[in-house]
């Protein structure tokens, strides 16, 4: 087994994959094997017992959002009663930021990669203060989610119906030129997809004011973009996924209480450890007290190349997430050393225009013992409450180490 | 006379002042002194005869837009017989990139600094291809102009009749951590304009067809926030003129033949002499053979401290005008050394967030051997062609000296 050529087809078919925005549906229509009582979640597999305090809040929050129960208590009656199903979202070819939870009725990002055929999906995202993917789900919560996915969903729908679909590798390749990184930082991005879609929707809104509104909305939003951006990253990862022999990286995900790998030559395996608390800047009045522990699928970004791994395009981000300006290149310095190459597409001016660092091998991590940075939002540690601040974290690297060893099970 | 007191009163002068957009409206009901057969163009004042192809292609242009010949050669026969009066956008309280020819009945942005109630106004900008500011007048580029002054525009007057107004000054300090320079790159700041009038216009636009246009060419224009930019520079540089004393430059300009500067502290008078070329990259099929001189009313950019003064915030333009990105870090180091100061309001996120380096003082000029950096668009040399690069210049040091020796004739 020649490991080299192996990692070398997996990097190339992550870098090569061009995932194409298509369209906007509803889960139930498009997300293989959604069910009415399942609800899709971040990281790797997880039961109610284990689940952290954002996790439950954003599966009480769906529960209530499907009308599967009528308040907090009868939500979680009918979780402890077994009515429900959870499975990872990455079992149904789906990511979700923080608590990712996505149901039946939510609508979804569509992304094909064109390049090799495989599709991924992603819900809308809420936007900013109490959001159901940082664990809240009072009623002005749901009210939200119903507006995004009744009104705004079906309006992005329709918008992207009537264009070719929007190339987000492109998008994000402008991105990370405009101070972006791509996970924490899509302000750039955001502004890119607002403006690709005003014209479309322009062209289908049934009035001005509706029409104002979500423009302002997905204007106004400096993650709108993440989303169509993590389902692409998904495609991506998907693409160089089950190569024989390689050791690279193609998942990595937290669901609040596990953070899990799954490397490309090694199946289906998840590689599991607890997570760590994210180091960063707290929004005024919390501290890191208030942090629950890592959460989401948005480790799809790094997965990719892109988020930590291309900090150095996004000086402006220390702002948000603590640390200076060198900080954010040292960090994309640090990631080619446990990568199998640099991304053709994503360039980063500061470094001369070198390829972002792409392809976690999971030997240089064991190697070297440096894992893979990960950038963050930081949700509080109970349910209800939301979005505490922004910053850094790194896996456990144990998963690494576990995962080297089964790698040298399988092959050696 | 204390020169020090007098050069930081301009200084904080054109600190302190907050450009906002307010409206758009008919030159002629806004701007002083226009009149039917006058012609604003960039620059300082210049006749006919010593004009350079694209600017006596864009006086062509806007002599047949304003119906006042019926063509080309109609139009050079009423120039030549002396019916249409050229002066200075500057003159007026207004600037133009490039040509900067601005007639009668064109919408111009309406900038007001709220922190000395000063007011500025800028054209429309018409986006790439053949276009009047690069001295085009073909029927084609009538054409657009007449839609932009017609359709685009009303629109937008509309929208922002409907507004509070657009802060200018905290658009452009968005931008440039989003890899913006404000002047040859307007890139973020182009989108963040867009997506901020995207949902106002949606409030007032006459059909969802002529709103998708409109957004669509404003979207897809990275210099349609040039303009109004170019008008908050020249409300900033405004308040900072006039001050008893002060070295500091308030008025950098070129009509193509000349390049002119004006001296807080030395009134009205223009300093000027013959442009250089600009260095840069070329479009394919032209070179610097075909380049014209340095033409237009964009270093009022450079004069308010953005443009090629704060390069260190847009690694990525090199990719457009040439050099590497530690060039343009350098550009900026420079440009510390002949100001006054740091703007408070426009930081750069890889030089740790100081701020860019404003308030060019001739003293340090002269004393340094240090001209101004400039960015800009490279029009070609003929009338009717175009854009054909963009690049580098620096303005000619003789009216630095000459303007430094008027200033010890007044104050020493």
């Amino acid at each position: 087994m020649d490991f080299e050529i192996a990692n070398q087809t997996a990097l190339e078919r992550m870098t090569a994959a061009r995932p194409i925005l298509k369209a906007v549906q509803p889960a139930h229509e498009v997300v293989p094997g959604m069910k009415k009582n399942l609800l899709m979640h971040a990281g790797p597999p997880i039961e109610w017992d284990r689940m952290s305090g954002p996790m439950r809040g954003a599966i009480i929050g769906a529960v209530l959002y499907e009308g599967l129960a009528k308040d907090e208590a009868a939500a979680v009656e009918l979780v402890e009663a077994g009515e429900v199903t959870f499975s990872p979202c990455h079992h149904h070819r789906s990511v979700g930021p923080m608590a990712g939870v996505t149901s039946w009725s939510m609508m979804v990002y569509e992304v094909e990669n064109v390049t090799h055929g495989n599709t991924a999906f992603s819900n809308l995202n809420e936007g900013y203060g109490k959001v159901l993917r940082y664990g809240a789900y009072a009623s002005e919560v749901l009210e939200k989610l119903r507006w995004i996915n009744e009104t705004v969903g079906p309006m992005l729908a329709e918008a992207l119906a009537g264009s070719d679909g929007l190339d987000i590798r492109a998008l994000v390749a402008e991105a990370l030129h405009m101070g972006d990184e791509g996970h924490n930082r899509n302000k750039a991005g955001s502004l890119i997809f607002t403006r690709l879609l005003a014209p479309l929707i322009a062209k289908v809104a049934p009035d001005g004011k509706t029409e104002s509104e979500v423009l302002e909305f997905l204007g106004a939003n400096a993650l709108s973009v993440l989303n169509p951006v993590m389902a692409a990253c998904k495609a991506m990862a998907d693409a160089a996924h089950g190569v024989e022999g390689s050791s690279m990286v193609t998942t990595m995900a937290r669901n609040g209480t596990d953070f899990g790998i799954r490397v490309s030559g090694l199946g289906d395996r998840w590689f599991t450890a607890p997570v760590a608390q994210p180091d960063g800047l707290y929004f005024p009045g919390y501290t890191s007290e208030d942090a629950g522990g890592d959460i989401g699928d948005s480790t799809i970004t790094e997965t990719a190349g892109i988020g930590a791994f291309a900090m150095a395009a996004a000086p402006a981000i220390v702002t948000f997430i603590g640390g200076n300006p060198q900080d954010a290149i040292n960090a994309t310095l640090e990631m080619y050393e446990i990568t199998l190459g640099e991304h053709p597409s994503f360039s980063i001016p500061f470094l001369d225009f070198r390829g972002s660092p792409v392809g976690i091998d999971i030997r240089k991590v064991v190697e070297l013992g440096v894992v893979p940075r990960v950038n963050t939002g930081i949700a509080h540690k109970e349910a209800g409450v939301g979005q505490v601040g922004a910053g850094l974290v790194r896996p456990p690297m144990a998963i690494f180490e576990e995962a080297l060893v089964a790698f040298a099970e399988r092959y050696l």
